[in-house]
């Protein structure tokens, strides 16, 4: 397998911690999207969206969208599971991975915040504001969530990484980079430290990437 | 069950075709988002992050994210089912519809356009170039995985209908009230169309919904 993706991507670094979870290799095949690389006929041929991570199988075939290639992982490896074993604990962790996934990152993607400056003419220390702003009431949620529910554990789901802490933790490492205020989610925190003592997400984490600067 | 959501909320409108499709009944709760309705309490306490649509289950279980309520709805009522039976398939079909769910309908949010004007000081037409620009580019994307692939039947997987056409449908629908250009996306509105025919689309469109203005 083939891993197309950048090393600041949190998307990219959900499927790297998935990837290491399930103990399976992939070339790491950089894509640098500072300089545009996925706009160019090698990437967006694989992917019309010309968005990382995309995820090309022995036999060719290309996998997109980072939350639909785990759970390809997931259903064909199953050991360890990143979903749990009952319908209404996979529906908790799939809704928790998509309030970080269709309610903060979209909002912070790089594409985004270029319209903002480029097209929009917003100001440097507005395109900031937002991006803290998405992130800081977005993690709220994800907290109360957590702090609220007796099933979160030392993990957001019991006592095993899942997909929403393959989720979470990218979205920690970006807020720290931007500089978010964090002291507010100590529940999302104590699990971000939680999975960093593993291997499979500290191994992955964009500055031990072969592309980082 | 009960179903906490807006006929003009496309994330609601995903959720009432899936329980359509399957067959199932849940009492329709209004929740209206211009009035601000999710941020009262009493909606608040079902969804920390004040976004419809909710399901509540007849033991009082609650689930939110729209993909992830779709999810659930698939494995404790299989038939039809609205995922493929292989994993590249599942896969595929995620993928369409987290192309929709992730890439253009979190920037076209009611609270982010809110946050773009009150915030921002964006205008009205840049608001409006904003939301268009991400709904036509984003389509754009779904249009070419959709032609360029022989897996694509009558609707976006096949000839049965899948969360890619639960997912992708309502985003067809804002975008013709927000005059989106789409002419350039004919693959995609052949879907729709053969979606728009099928009764478990139609009589839950936002004009059906009974807060329909």
């Amino acid at each position: 397998m083939q891993l197309h993706n950048y090393f600041r991507s949190s998307a990219s670094y959900r499927v790297r911690i998935a990837l290491a979870l399930k103990g399976l290799a992939a070339d790491y095949v950089p894509v640098h999207l500072v300089r545009n690389e996925q706009s160019q006929p090698a990437f967006s041929a694989l992917a019309p969206s010309r968005l990382v991570p995309a995820l090309v199988l022995d036999d060719g075939q290309v996998l997109t969208q980072s939350m639909a290639i785990i759970e390809y992982l997931d259903e064909t490896h199953p050991e360890p599971p990143l979903l749990p074993a009952d319908a209404l604990g996979r529906a908790r962790v799939r809704s928790l991975a998509q309030d970080v996934a269709c309610e903060i990152h979209p909002l912070d993607n790089l594409k985004v915040l270029r319209y903002l400056v480029r097209e929009l003419k917003v100001a440097d220390a507005d395109k900031d504001r937002w991006y803290r702003h998405w992130v800081e009431t977005g993690l709220e949620v994800v907290e109360q969530r957590l702090a609220g529910d007796t099933r979160t554990g030392r993990f957001c789901h019991g006592d095993t990484p899942t997909l929403a802490d393959c989720v979470l933790v990218p979205q920690i490492h970006n807020a720290q980079r931007m500089n978010c205020r964090l002291d507010h989610v100590p529940t999302v925190m104590r699990v971000f430290e939680n999975c960093m003592a593993l291997p499979a997400f500290a191994s992955t984490q964009p500055s031990a990437c072969p592309d980082a600067a």
